[in-house]
């Protein structure tokens, strides 16, 4: 019989139905392009091609010269951008709207066209996390900004659309309702004990073991007890940040050796898997509350997201997190 | 620029950015498999295989004889199943769960292998229509569920692992968040208004007339003001139901040559398109208001569900609603 758990932290609800399980290794079967070439002429991500991009935000390292490790640029095709106010229009009672306004920014993880970040240095890691601290701690000084979602897209059944490694920010004028329930739970939390959710779900999983992956100074790493999909994996750090703008440099190095074994292990473990993965903080503004931690989830795409998912919202995951943990925790050593 | 908009019925943001748009006869290029035979000697739900399915559930027409239209049959991989208790289980104040209790039921739509929904006769809809309401109305007895939710999953990017025609049904002692959600925000409508949101919603639509499809005397068709996706497209009855187990069998015949219209319109003008639809229904038990209406939303499968979504929540959508309904009006005439 399958089972039925809570999420904690959204208070929805997962069905884990191992019936139809496959065995954690028969999720390797499908994998993101190996064979890419180092540089490739027509990829406007690719060193020489700096032109074909807007205009440059960052660079790292900063000086002028070409050997550029990572870029900040806006997306060319974005979601949203600059200029404008974010006022609401109304038609009639019921149709609101606003101008698109906000940013929509790439991170070039590297000049290597065919780099993937499981399998980089840690120092590598570290520059592009870098850069997205950056570029998050200069978006939320713009007052319109309400939200800002950080995410990545490897392989096409995760949505990416150009093979060269970068990584998004999107910065909204909104925040997401999915954003808010998760603040407005953790509040909860805090309201009826005195502690931060996410803390208490940390020690929580730490006291359980079954469903930690490892463990660092700073962070814990671990699939979540109603993990939505399969090997759904959590980085989440134990000092108190309700925003990742908040990280110091030295826990954002402890994270990106934290984030490339994580992801080293993913791509070890099923044959370099199609993944999202998302940086979760607090609304802009709601910072300075010991109520909320941020943290990174990784999401592979293993399975497909059907009408049951998109018209319920509940996830149908066909293994259990403690079987993942298990088998995943061998290679991330 | 592009523009935000806010959906009416959840309180959520969409972006629809046209930035990155295709013309809407560009969205044609991915199809479902249209060389299906009429009969496969190993699918389960061709005739004469009868016995591979779990024990039929009902049968139309209702008969002994073979020539069976349509049958429902326990879903063989079953993501909640039979009988036992919904009793939660708690370990620690964070982890909770309960038993798999529940049904997950197909109704197999047809006999032929090959016949999808849109090519059907209104006749043949009619009857798969009755055989999801008549599941319906027995499930909803049931004291033990919460919430029912009937959904189909059409080509592989909807999720589907049967080509054979078939619809789902999942019955959970759980209402899921979001049902939770579209009612609540459906209560706080007519708290306001003492008007029920949906039927507002209706009329708005009917009086903008930019985004309607069509109309009979039962049901309007329209691309919702913040469509997620590109042709998502939804019915919803005018007259007040909150639950689909209300429908009468005169609606209910409308319906299904509303929905074989619909289905049609979308497969001729994007070319046998994946998608799923979704049945909403009010969590049982709250079926007896004025406040909400049962509605049909389906959601073709042609871009794919990226980390932004589901990091987020927000759908980055590259049509509006009011050029997709434009261009599809024509094949729903």
């Amino acid at each position: 019989m399958s089972v039925i758990r809570q999420d904690p932290t959204t208070k929805e609800w997962v069905i884990i139905a191992t019936e139809r399980a496959k065995r954690p290794d028969q999720f390797k079967r499908e994998q993101s392009p190996t064979d890419l070439p180092p540089h490739q002429a027509s990829c406007p991500f690719c060193p020489g091609n700096e032109t074909l991009t807007p205009p440059e935000i960052l660079r790292l390292p900063p000086d002028e010269h070409e050997n550029w490790n990572v870029r900040g640029i806006p997306n060319k095709y974005a979601a949203l951008t600059g200029s404008g106010e974010a006022a609401r229009r109304e038609t009639g009672a019921l149709f609101r709207e606003m101008d698109g306004v906000g940013a929509h920014e790439v991170i070039v993880e590297t000049p290597l066209h065919n780099q993937r970040m499981a399998l980089m240095a840690d120092s590598q890691v570290e520059r592009i996390l870098t850069a997205c601290h950056m570029r998050y701690c200069a978006l939320e000084k713009d007052s319109r900004i309400k939200s800002i979602i950080i995410f990545k897209n490897h392989g096409e059944r995760a949505g990416t659309s150009l093979e060269h490694p970068h990584i998004q920010l999107v910065a909204a004028p909104v925040a997401p309702m999915l954003m808010r329930r998760k603040h407005d739970v953790a509040i909860t939390h805090y309201d009826d004990t005195g502690r931060c959710l996410y803390c208490d779900l940390v020690a929580a999983e730490l006291d359980a073991r079954i469903r930690i992956l490892f463990e660092t100074d700073g962070f814990v790493v671990f699939h979540p007890y109603a993990s939505r999909l399969p090997f759904e994996t959590w980085i989440t750090p134990r000092r108190m940040q309700p925003s990742f703008s908040q990280i110091s440099p030295e826990d954002l190095r402890e994270l990106a050796s934290v984030l490339r074994k994580t992801l080293h292990g993913l791509d070890v473990a099923l044959n370099n898997p199609h993944f999202n993965f998302v940086i979760h903080s607090a609304p802009l503004g709601d910072h300075q509350h010991e109520y909320y931690l941020w943290h990174i989830q990784i999401l592979p795409r293993l399975t497909t997201i059907a009408g049951f998912e998109l018209g319920s919202g509940i996830f149908i995951n066909t293994m259990l997190p403690e079987e993942s943990a298990a088998f995943l925790r061998k290679y991330c050593s």
